[in-house]
């Protein structure tokens, strides 16, 4: 199994392996003084612990945005569906974590296992290296197989995350999480395979996505906004004549301690793609990377700042939160070549975007409660084209054509399985548990039984 | 002072310090080559740092636990107890890290400096190595002393926090926090240092416990028991005739945000207990750790997840919670060996176990507010039994013997220290103060004061 | 354009890079073992490495923090104003961010490009390091520029954030975010740069602040009291007849977490400041900050904790939460030479002074919503203090002198910025929208829409 992310650090993942295997190969006769001179810069064992600190590091910042989501949500939805929401992201996370170890994580990475030449990866279940590997056991120019699967872990479980946000307030519990087992067992994992697994969109269209605007944001996007159409609006939401009736959030201290843990988690998130910290150059382009992230998430906020302020005379919190978001997913194809000033702008048309996108699916009545759609659907598409103006590697033809492949993969498996659903056991509660609230319903335990006015 | 926690790491560690040593002892004649060759894969220096830098990230990781626990407990009482639990909380990290700070450290970690042999440590205050240390100063194969006193602590503190939950809504503070300094700055030491100091355990009894699911987890377990069993439940909790009233907690958003708290100071927790990254083998060792970690909280929340939908018709939030730091208690005995699915068998034992021991709890009319006792008590048994299934180092006799003697002792100190606090200074808050609430009563501070209906 | 913090690190970070450069120039004849002996015990890209991942994982940290002073103020004003005091937060971090890319990072670091000698610095943007990086693109002796930028921007982040606290709850949005953007552009790097970038305090004054009590501390606190006397108390604040009118915060959960995240934070905070992890001696005095901070931070927590029971018979949990956090800020100037008990006496002395200095703010009819003057300003200038008592290096007059010519110079500063827009647009919100409350008046998103009384 290649546990390579096929993306343009392998090529200097390869180089740097050349550069670390040349002492050995340059020993030789007047060796002495000239083996010292050629020794590598970083001893290769230095790179593949640092590689996979990396990992790790990174690894546990992109967990806790399962907190980030977890938060950012119960703090959109009402406090009746705050129980039943906070108990879909502990749950989606375990479900995510099944899915990708038992069959995700090989189908994301065949390496020559193959299924469907370079389309459908190998089933298999993960396993680890054994315990006190020495270098015959790993592949030391990289990092070890734990942290890897550490990590993209994660990615596969933000995934879902994205989902649940759109459908809360009237989705059921279990349907929703057998959804989400299709999603990061198969969906996922596939598509994100056709890139990160040197599947075709890698191979043939020169696809580029550093972190995953496409192959997890739009993906989870993509996946949400066939959800919400199949699902419905909420009751209440949209009048006869066309009005739009907000429906307030519980809790903005929530929605925007999540944004900020979403905010800290996506510096691992586009951070440890990299993949590698083993040299001047990798640790300097995490540097790079870090400081346009954060740059993003701050042209995004901003700019949702002053436009809801000069469009509606008042600033909507959950616009500037969403800003921040969408900077983000903005900027996670490519957080590495950009300038801090052209994040700083990528970040920014990307909060512009959510606050145009957000009252134009209320026009085609589609209901997503947290914003999920512009902030990890729009923005990853626009974040994807965005890598043409800064990485003269990316072609738009390859971009495009990957947003469309990948879209249409999406939503049609995505609707297959929603339909599915719908017409098997039901996706969505009565009308009259939704007005009840589905933490009476489903969970049984209400998040706030001392505040609420019922 | 020896800063080696006695641990199978040890043995590894021993090795890695011969394999560093060998280029000096194989220095000789023809040695220009030969001594390249035979360089360190990793230079002493350089693990040094690193073994350093493990300890500072999963220190900070483990402190954040602190904040982990009291937003866990702030959301499982009622809002009238918030402030109070939440000052306990920050005050006897206060404390616990003063005891730990005083004597606990060395107490813990006596090296050859016993007080009463192999049972009982040196009693003194810890110090630090100089500023702008060299390598004479400190342990070149180890780590600096400041990382390794401030991630000792976090463990220390942690065994704290656990009993906090237990005694919520009903203890007084001074007691508490009295009992507190006891239990951190000697109960606590005394018997980690029968197995991380090197102790009996350790050297007579083969006992393996790699980061504490019974020397930090079950300690707080017993000093939480024999403390709810002297202090008594809460006001109305139970019925005259057996029936149980539950009392819901304020907040479930709180309650979640700690429980993803403790989980991402988990991977601190488990993974710099391996206390090296500087090879190969300890920095792949750590990658094993983070995902069975994980893995074993994952199977935990389903577990508890789906028992729940299955015994009760509907999911108990609470019960999902406690279910992934079942997992994560659970793992915590010996979270190296196990596979991934191993992993999550461990963990998912673990969140059954508190499905069904939380009932039992209440049976005996042992009110624990947080569910404490079956988490962290139980399942530190259970993980610790475990460890015999995946690690041949391990016997039965070892484990069981270790669990006895370690529960003898923290019940009968704990006790003791509970009846004098009872019988002096009195431990529990009258009638009429447990139904107006800790808050007004010895905080003086309303955690919600516009929210709440009173 | 230098990147190197003027402080004691620096002399330090010289002789590093000298024994660095040792090998190259002992090369020689007979060099072969000589070489290898001589070979530095970190190579120097891993140096370069390890410093960058300091001012990585430290950034990350240092960043979290403004989620720190976003719960804290969150929970301590009133639930009609959350809304805009979350929104604060994350604006204020996106104008700061701006500011100091656009200006103040090179401001405060001009290297030898002064435009007013050792005084005012060069205006100019940051930018980074090429993509993939060489040896020849960084300075191997020190750190990524990016690495290095994005942990000072948490700096100047954080600076920011201590004002907003303090004027909450009658301030105008707008108004504080053009004060915000003078603040991080101007004012607080051209102050830093005195002294870190190595501008005449540094030079002349020989003036010591490890992490920046006064420089970051102090200058928010200098800002916030002057900003305070100009805009006036909250409505119902005083009494007519000196009486104090003490007005709770809404949510004690929230304010809890944020001081946990805040804590956590200062490990960043403080221990990046070290600049280097490279070597034995580098990442031991790491160690040390880490462990000092932690001691700080209980200290001062313990002591407001004790003083409050004996002051009042009562705990004030908000008391508690500001002396952690003066225990943090009285640290901060000198984390690495205390001794660990040493470091709970300077925190201690600093939570000590918060309960003493709260009610004499209340006397001037100084009204500090959260508390940020004692605690950052009282104790900024107690930690500059107090690092004659652990650090020889410093003197009292070049303490003292630096204390007052920044105060001089921000509050002066400050007072011209608010005194302009308070003539020009106004900084206070009318009486009767202070009492509707900021989020309908100025957000138009409620808090918690469903859990206050009104």
């Amino acid at each position: 199994m290649s546990l390579t992310k096929f993306n343009p650090t392998c090529l200097r993942l390869g180089a740097a392996a050349a550069v670390l295997l040349a002492p050995v190969m340059a020993f030789a006769q007047e060796a002495a003084p000239a083996a010292a001179e050629a020794a590598p810069d970083v001893a290769p064992h230095v790179v593949y612990i640092l590689n996979t600190l990396l990992f790790l590091v990174a690894g546990f910042l992109v967990f806790f945005m399962a907190a980030g989501f977890a938060m950012l949500e119960a703090g959109l939805v009402r406090s009746k569906n705050v129980s039943m929401q906070l108990t879909k992201n502990v749950a989606l996370f375990g479900i995510a974590a099944l899915m990708y170890l038992i069959v995700g994580y090989n189908l994301m990475y065949p390496g020559d296992n193959w299924t469907i030449l370079n389309v459908i990866g190998a089933f298999s279940i993960t396993s680890l290296q054994p315990v006190g590997a020495t270098a015959a056991d790993v592949d030391v120019s990289y990092a070890s197989a734990g942290s890897d699967f550490f990590f993209q872990l994660m990615f596969c479980a933000a995934t879902a995350s994205i989902v649940s946000g759109t459908l809360a307030e009237r989705i059921k519990l279990w349907p929703f999480l057998i959804f989400t087992a299709i999603l990061t067992g198969l969906i996922y994992p596939i598509q994100a395979s056709w890139k990160w697994g040197g599947g075709f969109l890698d191979a043939n269209f020169g696809f580029l996505d550093f972190a995953g605007s496409t192959l997890v944001h739009s993906v989870g996007g993509w996946a949400a906004l066939v959800g919400a159409i199949i699902l419905g609006a909420r009751a209440g939401k949209y009048g006869p004549n066309g009005q739009v009736n907000p429906i307030p959030g519980s809790n903005m201290g929530f929605a925007t301690l999540g944004t900020f843990i979403l905010w800290l988690g996506w510096f691992g998130f586009n951070g440890g793609s990299q993949l590698a910290m083993g040299s001047i150059g990798d640790v300097t382009d995490v540097s790079r990377i870090f400081a346009n992230t954060n740059m993003a998430a701050v042209g995004g906020s901003v700019a949702a700042l002053v436009l809801t302020q000069i469009l509606y005379k008042k600033i909507d919190i959950t616009m500037v939160l969403n800003g921040a978001l969408a900077g983000l997913v903005s900027i996670t194809a490519e957080p590495l070549t950009p300038s801090l000033v052209s994040a700083v702008l990528i970040g920014a048309v990307g909060g512009i975007l959510v606050v145009v996108t957000v009252p134009l699916l209320d026009k085609f009545k589609i209901d997503d409660v947290v914003g999920a759609i512009p902030v990890h659907l729009v923005c990853g598409i626009w974040g994807t084209i965005a890598v043409v103006f800064t990485n003269s590697d990316a072609t738009l033809y390859g971009q495009l054509a990957s947003i469309v492949i990948i879209g249409l993969f999406v939503s049609i498996t995505s609707a297959i399985v929603w339909m599915i659903l719908k017409a098997t056991m039901g996706i969505r509660v009565s009308a009259e548990e939704e007005m009840m609230g589905l933490d009476v319903v489903e969970i049984g335990v209400e998040a706030y039984p001392e505040f609420t006015k019922r």
